[in-house]
């Protein structure tokens, strides 16, 4: 991984070299997609370890803002990620994760395949999804 | 839109009341999707003001971090998202819109479809879509 302050804004945004935009806390989005369905799971945060056993592992690990430890998600609930495919964004400070979520399917603590099971209309929350 | 503070943890992850947790820059991350395809955009930033006025209008309304403003996507580009649905997470601290890009069809400054164009393999990045 390199630094962004040592490349162009064109080497950031279209170049092949891994560059990622932490913020200030050492910290960058991760957006997990269903691998098959697309359907958006969760969004989570890593940092640069995080992201580098992401890599390595091929299962995703995040940085649990609540405890301050690396997380490889599924490691109590079984719902391990298997990682098919890693993006990320024009200016490097968001990744994607299409993955394949392992024990019951779902990812959310509260119950749900995705934690989005709630829809917004004006000021109120409709459930979509039915628990697992 | 309500106060976390106020409310049970019970309320907050399953209940109907829409109360989004704003980050310390009173900012709440939102995730672009495709309504018809599935495919992630983009990851933007709100604050209270763009949540409301996405609600209210329909059209996906971000905070510019650059711009530090209230940015209508599309104003400029053509790029407007029309809000098909708007999901929130069980802690009510991310949202996920699903849009209709208009214009062009794209949402990216660099000039493509999703600003997810590149996908990461060990330290390498490789593109996986055309320019629009």
């Amino acid at each position: 991984m390199r630094d962004q302050k040592t490349m162009s804004r064109n080497e950031i945004e279209e170049g092949p070299v891994l560059a990622p935009k932490f913020d200030e806390k050492g910290l960058i989005p991760a957006v997990a997609q269903h691998a098959e369905t697309g359907e958006v799971l969760m969004l989570a945060y890593m940092n640069a370890e995080a992201l580098e056993k992401t890599l390595e592992t091929g299962q995703a690990h995040y940085w649990s803002r609540s405890r301050q430890s690396l997380w490889l998600k599924g490691e109590t609930s079984g719902q391990i990620q298997e990682v098919a495919d890693l993006l990320i964004d024009c200016d490097q400070d968001t990744v994607v994760l299409k993955v394949l979520p392992q024990g019951d399917g779902g990812c959310c603590h509260v119950g749900y395949r995705s934690c989005f099971f709630r829809s917004v209309k004006d000021s109120t929350l409709t459930k979509v999804q039915d628990r697992l």
